[in-house]
């Protein structure tokens, strides 16, 4: 077994509505920048696991993120890194 | 003006507790997933705005991350990408 860092982004789909990215949108603009058009916050999940190689840290990360890190309903997901630790 | 689209990540700092992080770190490990050694949650953030060009929009998000979207205690940020809207 070995150590991989895995870097999962989680975003609200498009067309749902996101009140956090609501609420910042908001507040920039009462801060003055009203050049902004748009603010969606989703989560950066950085994970550290073992696994045997990188593909089956890959495939553990994307069960975890469909059965607990991403509401399927309303959330998708995307694994933007799979690295082994220390390589 | 040209609208930019830009992702911005949002991290709890080293060393500093993450609730968050562990909650799930708990929760993966009573779903059965004692592999997790680590888990770290941050924000991942997209802005659309307008601007005279790049450096522009990329100072004026950093300064956007400075003023409300990242703790300067508690958090580091990011600037992942910097994307003019349909280049």
């Amino acid at each position: 077994m070995s150590r991989f860092l895995i870097e999962i982004r989680v975003t609200p789909r498009k067309g749902i509505l996101d009140p956090q990215g609501k609420a910042i949108h908001h507040a920039l603009h009462s801060l003055g920048w009203s050049t902004v058009d748009d603010v969606r916050v989703g989560k950066a999940i950085h994970l550290e696991l073992e696994a045997d190689d990188a593909d089956a840290a890959r495939s553990e990360a994307e069960a975890m993120c469909r059965k607990l890190l991403a509401n399927p309903v309303t959330e998708d997901f995307e694994l933007l890194q799979v690295e082994e630790a220390g390589a």
